[in-house]
């Protein structure tokens, strides 16, 4: 997984049967203070984010192993809002 | 799906046969404020993506999983033609 | 695999339900002498990491491979505690 | 799929079994203007290009669904040669 | 596939049954000229390597396929040593 900030939402009419009804968020990889690296994702969102969140993906296959994402045709997706860091 | 933008596109005659009646784009990874990352795919396109367009692409596995890509050899596809990205 | 250390533990009350029970630790990719890269993943624990400690993590589909992943939807785990590197 | 140009060629006798054959190639990711970036990959040839030339490849799991690559031990492969590239 | 070199052996008592056995060795990707990059890999060997030599891994579900690795849950493999790299 990776953490991600959520910096905003993606709007789109034209798009892929399977992806219809989902909330598409861009998101950004952060470090442990938070600051954003230049790592970009669009993710749909399983876990309900709001803006500006910090929250965890997974990539590939397994964005397609979730409840809601069965068999949609999608390769990122939040799996959790993270409530706490505690570095060593 | 990661965002980004056609460039432009490949035109081959020696190739994978299932690659055949596909429009296949060369896209660059953008950022939020839509300038170009270095980072560039080559993805086929599923929606009817006009150069200069904004898009989202999947890549690995799942760009195998669309309707129209189905068994067909591909690593990256474009799924979705993105109409507007609201930022916080 | 990559070489990791692991850096820290993270929090979440909403997520996936088969995150549930996994010790979801932040690592940090690592070179030879043990200096940290700009290269971060989350991976469930599956040996029993103490942070700050050297282990080695699998992502992508292998990481819903191991005993405890089985049908779990995580993308990177920890399946080894480094003793020893033997550079030449 | 990526843009790459062929570097070369790679001679390798104590191997996994299923690369028997096979002719091997480095290849270096390009950008538009057909400069090379620093990422590489080898990768299997299976449209018969020649050094120097530009490309396409596939990664991961479906390197191993062209026609000569099924069940071969390989996560890279040349699936087109290049006629034309068009920007916008 | 990535070109790279051999810089030690990696030691560890916990772990996954399943790499019981392995040697694990961590190389680095490396150049045409090679010289090493800063992308550093952990994989096992299935082609008897020595340290400082020079190989070709494959990462991802194909590094699960050769007759060694079978099963097991690895995510990078040696799969071959070279002898020669032949540049345009």
């Amino acid at each position: 997984m990776r953490l991600v900030k959520v910096l905003g939402s993606i709007t789109s009419t034209i798009k892929d049967p399977t992806l219809k009804g989902f909330k598409i968020l861009l998101v950004q990889c952060i470090e442990t203070d938070l600051k954003g690296r230049q790592e970009y994702f669009v993710a749909v969102d399983t876990v309900g984010m709001g803006e500006g969140e910090i929250g965890l993906i997974v990539t590939g296959s397994t964005a397609k192993r979730t409840e809601v994402t069965k068999k949609k045709n999608v390769d990122a997706a939040i799996v959790a809002k993270v409530d706490r860091i505690d570095l060593e």
